[in-house]
């Protein structure tokens, strides 16, 4: 397990963000930061902003966990509420050209993913043997990125993109051929982002494989991390794990844990199962 | 914080058991392994003995937690329970000197202690400029192991022990220079050991300072390492965490979270707050 729930704010998304705002020209980086997230971008993009000493503002889902906003707004930086379609519309229109701030998004951006590469380094010091990663799927900024970062190191390493069946956006625009439209209805609420053109042609590049998980397995992988592991895992961070579960022994296989971040109600319920 | 919660079985106590285990005698060895714990020592124990291919017996209070005992029996090991005043008088007594496995002490024995100081290069590597390091109590093998580590290198790390206000069996017997008895009421069941007077000694000339946490501020530290640091922490795991939140920020102090093993309805009931 590649624990990234023990990064700063909970999950991977610093990692990226950092890689972002550090390669800004100064004046860019003075009119503050924006994203537009589930939850754990938000949380980076804030944390980043106020360790560089700008302000921060994020669109976020009305429905996100309210662990991540209030995160969000004790690390100094506002939140934008927006219903789902609102926010997608939003992001479909690029609001944020209306904004003054500067713009990160939060996968689709070649800096926030080859900030997510330095993962790959750190694999390698674990576990140099590694054949497969599993990684759970969102917007794809994270396959996109650990896949980009073995490439450029010239290895083969197997890379899969887990999902939820209760939210299977990418394995179902896969089977499409296209753009697809989905609900979610997982507790994995961070790999809940829309479907982008862009991203679709990277993964179809770059995940080898890909693996969807009955959601009633995510739950249990949840209270399995915490119990068997002693790990926090938010639902899309427990996706790798249960995946590697139902493998059964996994040699040389390395699941991403990409974040920590679920509300404590949520997590005391799925560990009392 | 020292995650020895990812440990195998849990906890720090692996050390320990696989320091002793492995210096045996192949005759002493193969007649499998005896200890006597609140836990962790006996799955430590068991885990030791089933990777070395021998047989293994523990001793445990008949009120250890049932993911304790449960474990035990699930690394192959036979759980001998009794009552803690029945288990207090076969310690005094040297009861395992009738039986045919070989014994170890789970923490008045050199070896165990100089498996637990395997930690100290560990600390260092990730902390060179600790200056303090704060290690839950129980029978005083972890701390005094950990001393005896940074002293073996002539390093001068402050060595703090923590005990809570629901068992400070060894702040009570150092105000009272001598044997004190008390009936632990803490969820650090993990320190729930008796008096022993070589320990007492070996305490008295290791341990720096001794700090007391309030019961409550324990099963708030549980909460507070699963929502804010993302991690499980037993009660024993945890007291290290309140303190140090108790002093406010800490920087070169080194927080040793000595084991996971919590019972899941407990941690669900402590994290639901």
């Amino acid at each position: 397990m590649k624990l990234e729930s023990l990064q700063p704010t909970g999950s991977f998304k610093v990692r990226g963000f950092f890689a972002a705002a550090l390669t800004l020209e100064p004046g860019q980086l003075s009119r503050g930061l924006m994203t537009v997230s589930a939850g754990n971008a938000a949380l980076a993009c804030a944390y980043v902003a106020r360790e560089l000493g700008v302000g921060c503002r994020v669109v976020m889902f009305d429905t996100a966990p309210k662990l991540k906003a209030e995160g969000v707004r004790s690390l100094g930086a506002q939140v934008m509420p927006m219903p789902r379609e609102v926010l997608y519309e939003w992001m479909r229109t690029r609001g944020w050209e209306q904004e003054p701030e500067t713009f990160i998004h939060p996968y689709a951006d070649e800096k926030v993913m080859s900030g997510h590469a330095t993962m790959v380094p750190e694999i390698l010091d674990d576990c140099p043997q590694v054949e497969r990663v599993l990684v759970p799927v969102g917007g794809g900024g994270l396959v996109c990125g650990i896949a980009d970062g073995f490439a450029a190191l010239s290895l083969q390493a197997r890379v899969v993109g887990v999902q939820s069946e209760g939210y299977p956006l990418w394995t179902r625009a896969l089977e499409a051929g296209g753009p697809v439209s989905l609900v979610p209805d997982t507790i994995a609420d961070g790999t809940a982002a829309p479907f982008d053109a862009l991203m679709f042609e990277r993964l179809q590049e770059r995940v080898h494989e890909w693996v969807t998980v009955p959601e009633g397995d995510v739950r249990a992988a949840v209270r399995a991390l915490a119990t068997d592991l002693k790990v926090i895992g938010e639902g899309a961070g427990a996706l790798t794990y249960a995946a590697m579960t139902g493998e059964g022994h996994a040699q040389h296989t390395v699941a991403v844990l990409s974040g920590g971040n679920i509300d404590p109600a949520r997590l005391s319920e799925l560990i009392s199962g």
